[in-house]
């Protein structure tokens, strides 16, 4: 790699040729990195998918609480969980970067590592996108896209009233990172990976779509209540949740003995980029084999119900209580 | 429209359902905003183009200058730029925002209609994107995705020795435009539309591929050295360009021979989102014929050497100079 030693020397570029060098060809790519477009072929049969998701520093993240590789890992990892949601393949990646002048070129050759070292995980490539000046924050765009049989697709708006409703993994684990974050305090090694290192469930969401068993599907990324608000409101239908039933890692759990006021991290925080969907239950037995086979945590949470029963919780003192569908909201005051 | 005075009020669910109300379907659209992917349709035989732009506030505009709905129809617009200059058809735009307290709804709601409006014309929808906070500078994140016939196709990499090149409109309206007001000067209307207003070559860039007449193509937005050095990089290539041939406008001619220290705004300054192309000279007439058809001017302006000839230029002066091809270097000190 020609040794640069600042982001001025390199130029434009020279940035985009060491971020060229490190990434890898895609089979399905025509043109990649340094055209006015990528061009890209997407198989006979398949269906397009597009998801793309801003990243701005103090908003998304603080430098100070990340290392710049696990940045640029879960910059790709919570866009590639969008192609996870719908029962995906990932094919191509596109980044986008303002770049403050206080970043060196070992940081973001850091970062771009991290990214590509997450693409290729997923068994993307990436295609393009635009580097560029940012005036004081690091800014990061990025675009994924995947393809899906047409009729495996899992979209927010085909659950069935009566199905049950199934989460993967455990669920608060990156909003109690960043909580004890915000308030100066170290969370433990698992927190902060679960935080800053997410996993985009893929293997489990295309299982899940291309044996037919879930009928709608969305990850958790704005929080359980608010992205299972989009299922209800997309589909029309309501649901009940057995707060005992949300699987919990012990983390969470001991904290929460300690600090019931935080309950709300498991129904209300962010991040966790697990996989929630609706399937009969009837599939139950499959979804046993599938989270033994793929070592994810499958866990039933609750039942969909019809939309006048709107959205009840039993929470942990037995109590049943009707809520709102809602979560992140990043204009709320 | 729901009435909501803030952006507070509206939340982050209430912004993209205002703005998914406004936005038109596409005809290869299955699943559009509101789902973690949107899920499309490529033509069978098609290639898919895709490429990606960050506009960040200070750096590639400040929101004194320019008007909520004239920055939204150029976010599409240098997106759509892109698509031209490989000869495609653009399908969807993906719009992600970062925006910041001190925008106001009616601000956001104007921008979105210069978007979508732009979108539209260019019979491109808009299909998905993100929507969230900026601590204080808007940030404006674009992707576009196109389709061409693999066989015609315009890259950059297919030029070949002895083929004339040509540029269609004029150069240096925009950069003279962005010049002035950064002199605290005010730009003629002409050269304020050209600044805040390009207009994508749509039509000409598909016309140049599927006639066959192009060998390669590149829009101009960093300037036209910096854009002709990537053709000549890519296809292995020299060039000589005769100054006087350069294509110019009334407005730019003028101020130049009261400014003629300004005469770098035509060779480096940029975002004209004009179509450099190469060709060979045989297909002159078709040019010509295609520039009325069109009604856009078309311009010879050298013509492609041998790499070890470099890149020379006739200047106003009549005095030949070799020149390193370069332009708008972000990371430049």
């Amino acid at each position: 790699m020609t040794s640069f030693t600042s982001l001025a020397q390199a130029g434009e570029f020279g940035l985009i040729e060491r971020i060229k060098r490190q990434a890898r060809q895609g089979d399905n790519l025509l043109l990649g990195i340094g055209d006015d477009c990528s061009a890209t072929h997407v198989a006979e049969g398949k269906v397009l998918l597009t998801s793309k998701d801003l990243l701005i520093e103090e908003i998304h993240f603080r430098r100070c609480w990340t290392d710049m590789y696990s940045l640029g890992r879960k910059s790709a990892a919570v866009n590639l969980s969008d192609i996870a949601a719908m029962g995906g393949t990932p094919l191509h990646l596109y980044l986008g970067v303002g770049l403050p002048a206080d970043l060196s070129l070992t940081e973001i050759d850091n970062f771009s590592r991290g990214f590509l070292d997450e693409s290729d995980q997923a068994g993307a490539c990436l295609c393009g996108g635009d580097t560029c000046r940012s005036p004081d924050k690091l800014i990061i765009s990025v675009t994924v896209q995947g393809s899906v049989s047409a009729t495996e697709m899992l979209s927010r708006k085909t659950a069935q009233e009566g199905e049950a409703l199934f989460v993967s993994g455990t669920l608060g684990d990156s909003a109690l990172a960043l909580a004890l974050l915000q308030r100066g305090e170290n969370p433990s090694d698992f927190l902060s990976q679960r935080h800053h290192r997410p996993t985009p469930r893929l293997a489990l969401g295309q299982a899940l779509a291309q044996h037919g068993i879930a009928s709608s599907m969305i990850d958790v990324s704005d929080g359980l209540l608010s992205d299972l608000g989009h299922i209800l409101k997309q589909s029309g239908l309501g649901a009940h949740i057995d707060q005992q039933q949300i699987p919990l890692s012990n983390e969470v759990r001991h904290h929460l003995q300690g600090h019931p006021d935080d309950e709300e991290l498991i129904l209300q925080g962010g991040e966790d980029y697990e996989l929630l969907f609706s399937a009969p239950s009837r599939y139950s037995d499959d979804l046993e084999a599938l989270s033994h086979r793929l070592n994810v945590p499958i866990t039933r949470i609750g039942t969909l119900l019809n939309a006048e029963q709107g959205l009840t919780i039993v929470q942990f003192d037995g109590e049943e209580k009707q809520v709102e569908a809602r979560g992140f909201n990043h204009f709320r005051l």
